[in-house]
């Protein structure tokens, strides 16, 4: 090889080296679009939104130890206390009285002292009870005080408590090491089953005693019949005097109630990118999005909830919380038909499922862990129990094309933000969202989907739903949520009003002799709780608003509208012995004056003792005057469900999703979006392709940016909340 | 430089070369995700659907030269015409009959005939009258047939007929050649205006001559005063006795009814992209996509319309198809307390409305152009008239979290098609979306945004509404649109049975000195037109199903449930003369006998007759029983809209969205979305960011395909149907 070849080879080399390397730029040229661009409005990070903060692992450390200093007796760690221990149920944040936090909020009132809120269980007492502490200040608490009579106006006694994860495993090892062996041959069918598996047989347990020695069988039920005992239904079973349904054992992957797919993966399914990054942030407890912003927290009973919601800087709401998930069931079966779930009492916020990327929320979403102490002296990490996305909702939140006079077309994207958590209490996945649209309306919205309950199907079962299996009785039943709407519309003293059509007839304007039936607006103040109550079934008036003391620039009242979508069913009759407890779903929708004392709805102790209930709503109802006051909304919605085949494995979101939207009317002086950033306007006469004359034409361009992803991760299946 | 250095600098070249290549290979390694997977259903192209396509261009073409050649009387372009001419108003597919269709489609029936529907109008005959044709067989007519007598028992008067927008122009000369001229002094106020920019002066135009030079003002309105004519309200305000309000002319550009974003485009909105392409055909007029099948078209009158609807290849609906929207609107000016809108009668289909990617639709969607021929002798290709996409809707269809036995997490995005199409009838425009999910349901859905209509604000205005602007009175109106969902559930033989919720008391099981109340299963069939006639405010039963003859595994009748969502006001009162012409308004949900004479709920020549209305739907329910028969859902849904300052400039469609869902109801034996291929599965044992294992840990990789987005287009002002 001479000189000269290698030195043209060197110029080839050296040639293909700076092409090579121009490709790689092309690739590389990162379009100015590319670039993440922070949402707008930058935060003030002043921490005022950390007055409604869940407490934080420190705290909630510093809250047990105080407490087993400063009580006096032992507390047993609650994940393996017997009922006749002392233990601590759950710590979570006493949000400061509303009064004082506007003071700090508002004014030029001082941060309020942080405090708990400690649940106990006393049961080596000699009046076992359940005790509500308020320990502060943190973090370094000094003071605890009982507020249980405070709150309840009387002691609360300790059969209401919600029941322990270990009492359920102390109750199943009382059924398989004292029960069940009393009935040796017909226990040999050793079959087990979930939800809708069940296999006819329900046993009640008297689990009254503190001493779990004892706790005693009450009685029997198997494919339809009652028995003393389980040696009773032993002796039948070998006397040949019961007939056995052949239940197939459920297999180990559960068979056709398993969710396992039966079709291999495919093309995926389009998913949602931010060529320009997120447009909203999180930080700590507060968002902001647009003109919105507000702080949210999760309750170990009541789950998500918000706090001091704001758009275009002025509160809207001070708190906007869920209250209860109820269901109702019939069964012909014990178990089934006397089963009312109040959720509240599991704990919505307890059994906030760890959430899945891509299926749960979007996979670009933002996932946020919470922190919670709940049956146990240490803190728990909540591993993506939230979280937080932009939704491109696929249409128009307005649009209009015109083809009179002018030709124009003016339009903006329904872009909005969602947060959202999901809770899975047993069987069912309620999926809460709140979602916050660029014109100022806001949305509450429950899905409902998981497993339905069942009973073995049986004699007359189908008068109590649907066959959804073999031996599966997919059991009619309710369900019922109730949210707590403190809007502050303009201030903290609204009225509400009620505005509807009516029809009055008049002189065709054109012809004196005929007559036209006319709309008309009317309008009329609802000015006491009683008026404000609206009863599950009955007819309300189209728009109800939340009306300020100021107006617009038109002379209307500002309001906030509240709107609700709902197919509930009946709740319980009035008439029914438990029916105080759940008195919140006797209203589609109730306004009453706020007060500190009516914090909530109904109760986490209602579950146990509905026939005295620690909470009935229907007592917040009497009749005071609610025009210009503090007000609160409480919103029930809620379906039927009748159980049916496609049940089997899972009930679907698609129509099984309720809730209330909150919309500005004559809040502003016109609609806010048209100040929102992703407006379109042209007219015929312009250069649509043009980037800087339209947006749309800038989206291939930014769409060009390549999604970045990160890798799926899921942590869920460490250190959960076991039911 | 010597050979060895030379050689050392080439084998340092030729390794760059070699990393270089590397890089970009890695690069390039297109991973097998990014390729675009065919929708996995491959449509079998026999153009079954091609039965209920649109008319081409070339077979509206031939059926104008028919009629041109075959009437006998010399036809006037119609954007030219007269009253006094004879023209062409529409011509539009005739569907052949559902027997004879499905005879095709399900059978060895022949192909049905291809047929024409033209309306014609013949002002230049003796006796004046709209006569409906019917031509076949295309593509080459070989005849035509009178339907109208058949159709609507007698001839339709010339007075009924939908006004032509020419006529609409020549109204407008009218006042401009002959009217104003009268007023000289009162019209130099020189102050135009529209839709929410009302001035006060509204004129009576009898136009019911078909001599133009006949024409006449019949009446004048300004400012709450009426006039004979509009000289004297020229003399009174000579005379200084009318107060003139000083409205400043509307500008240009609409000053603050201008759609014009009040900010500057900023960061992007999140956008949707399909990482391995559509997963959804769409070939002629027919869409697969998943389980699902279907063909469409687009009626001129009625929009767009589905047929053949089928899921898993069965079909469950033959025919789904909006039939009316109707806006009922209170005043105290007189054109406002008169109107009466009837949206059909001036086209949802010709006012179809060209749609703006990444505003109407997402970006990515596939737009479809469609064809007409109204008014005119000539087919109009109607621009991105529809578009079609798939939409991950950013939450679970289902999914359940077990922290309780086993540990598993199983779900299914809930990624759904949408059709749609957006119909602009003067100020409004309502979004018509048909979608399908993956679990077998079925959505209709309108959500109605654009101007709102206005008057003049004056006097006891605010009783009709709210002030929106300084003159503009936002006047208070319905929204109700019909809906004919002709089901098919199992075979054309259904029956309409409805379940619903009671309680009973029943002794507790456990103790039977205590009573409980017990939801039970209420069921009910409906046999007869009267019993499925559910008014408009009444309580219907909380499921309503149409019940196949067949039965699924578990021995329950298959059906598909209706599920409505609607906020509508009241229609009219039923004593109003013209209410026969909307009484398909009277009724929520009515199940009647499916009948070819019986076709639409109404007929667009009712608006200008609503007192003798050409199709009173009052009159399809007769009380024949409905049990085992080929039954039509007809679906009512709507919404009382009391205009408020966010109206200003465009109704938004948050919360003002109603609509229907079709569900299965025992019609399959558990889920269908079991099989579909984006469900997740999997377990605490399972390596879960394994793409083998689970499919959603592959989407970082197939997400980093870069989405590949068109570049803007727009060709909505081009040729487009004027109003």
């Amino acid at each position: 090889m001479n000189l000269k070849t290698v030195l043209i080879l060197l110029g080839l080399a050296l040639a293909t080296i700076f092409a090579l390397i121009c490709v790689l730029l092309t690739r590389e040229r990162t379009p100015r679009t590319c670039q993440h661009l922070p949402p707008e409005q930058e935060e003030m990070e002043d921490g005022q939104s950390l007055v409604f903060a869940d407490l934080s692992p420190e705290e909630l450390s510093q809250v047990v130890r105080y407490l087993q200093g400063h009580l006096g007796v032992p507390l047993v760690e609650a994940s393996r206390a017997k009922p006749s221990d002392n233990c601590i149920a759950s710590v979570d944040v006493q949000v400061p009285g509303k009064a004082e936090v506007l003071r700090f909020l508002d004014g030029a009132g001082a941060r309020p002292r942080r405090e708990a809120l400690a649940v106990l269980y006393f049961g080596n007492q000699p009046d076992p009870n359940i005790t509500e502490y308020v320990v502060g200040p943190l973090p370094t608490p000094a003071y605890h005080r009982d507020v249980t009579v405070q709150k309840y106006g009387g002691k609360v006694p300790y059969h209401r408590r919600p029941t322990l994860a270990v009492e359920y495993k102390q109750i199943g090892e009382f059924l398989k090491s004292q029960a069940f062996p009393s009935a040796p041959a017909f226990m040999q069918q050793n079959v087990s089953g979930f939800f809708v598996h069940p296999v006819g047989l329900e046993v009640l347990v008297d689990h009254s005693s503190l001493d779990i020695s004892q706790w005693a069988v009450s009685r029997v039920f198997y494919n339809g019949q009652y028995y003393r005992d389980m040696a009773q239904l032993e002796s039948a079973y070998v006397q040949g005097r019961i007939s056995v349904e052949k239940v197939r054992k459920a297999p180990w992957d559960g068979d056709f109630s398993s969710m396992k797919p039966r079709a291999a993966p495919a093309a995926l399914f389009p998913v949602q990118f931010e060529p320009q990054g997120p447009r909203y942030s999180v930080r700590n407890n507060h968002v902001l999005f647009q003109g919105w912003s507000f702080a949210f927290g999760m309750s170990v009973s009541a789950g998500l909830r918000l706090f001091d919601i704001r758009h275009r800087g002025e509160r809207v709401a001070y708190e906007i919380s869920v209250q209860e998930a109820l269901s109702v069931y019939g069964s012909n079966c014990p178990a089934g038909m006397s089963t009312r779930y109040m959720d509240g009492s599991f704990g919505l916020g307890r059994y906030t499922s760890p959430l899945v990327r891509g299926v749960d929320c979007p996979y670009s979403a933002t996932y946020v862990d919470t922190h919670s102490l709940s049956a146990s002296l240490r803190p728990q990490r909540r591993k993506a129990s939230l979280c937080i996305f932009e939704q491109n909702l696929g249409s128009p939140l307005r649009r209009h094309y015109s083809n009179l006079q002018s030709l124009y077309y003016g339009g903006l994207v329904n872009s909005a933000l969602v947060i959202r958590s999901i809770a899975t209490v047993g069987n069912y996945d309620y999926v809460w969202d709140f979602i916050f649209y660029q014109n100022g309306a806001m949305e509450g919205k429950v899905q409902a989907t998981g497993y339905p309950s069942s009973s073995f199907l049986h004699g007359d079962g189908l008068r109590y739903g649907n066959r959804l299996w073999e031996h599966t009785l997919g059991t009619i039943h309710t369900h019922f949520v109730n949210y707590k709407v403190d809007l502050d519309v303009g201030g903290v003293k609204n009225s509400l009003v009620a505005h509807d059509m009516a029809f009055e007839m008049t002189r065709a304007p054109w012809n004196p002799e005929q007559q036209i039936e006319r709309p008309r607006l009317t309008k009329k103040v609802l000015d006491t709780e009683d008026q404000a109550a609206f009863r599950l079934q009955s007819k309300m008036p189209r728009y109800v608003y939340f009306a300020a003391n100021s107006k617009n620039k038109w002379g209307h009242q500002r309001g906030y509208r509240i709107q609700i979508t709902s197919f509930a069913g009946d709740h319980i009759p009035e008439g029914s012995s438990m029916e105080r407890a759940i008195s919140w779903a006797r209203y589609q929708l109730a306004v009453t004056r706020r007060k500190e004392e009516e914090p909530t709805s109904t109760s986490i102790y209602n579950q146990n003792d509905p026939w005295t209930p620690t909470v009935a709503f229907a007592d917040f109802i009497n009749n005071e005057t609610i025009t210009n006051e503090d007000l609160v909304a409480w919103i029930t919605a809620g379906f039927l469900h009748i159980p049916h085949s496609e049940d089997i494995p899972n009930t679907v979101t698609v129509g099984n999703s309720v809730g209330f939207l909150l919309r500005p009317y004559n809040y502003y002086d016109l609609d806010p979006s048209i100040y929102s950033h992703d407006g379109v306007f042209f007219t015929s006469e312009q250069d649509l392709t043009a980037c800087e004359i339209n947006p749309l034409a800038c989206l291939p361009k930014a769409a060009s940016c390549l999604p970045n992803f990160p890798p799926f991760t899921y942590d869920g299946f460490r250190n959960m909340s076991r039911l």
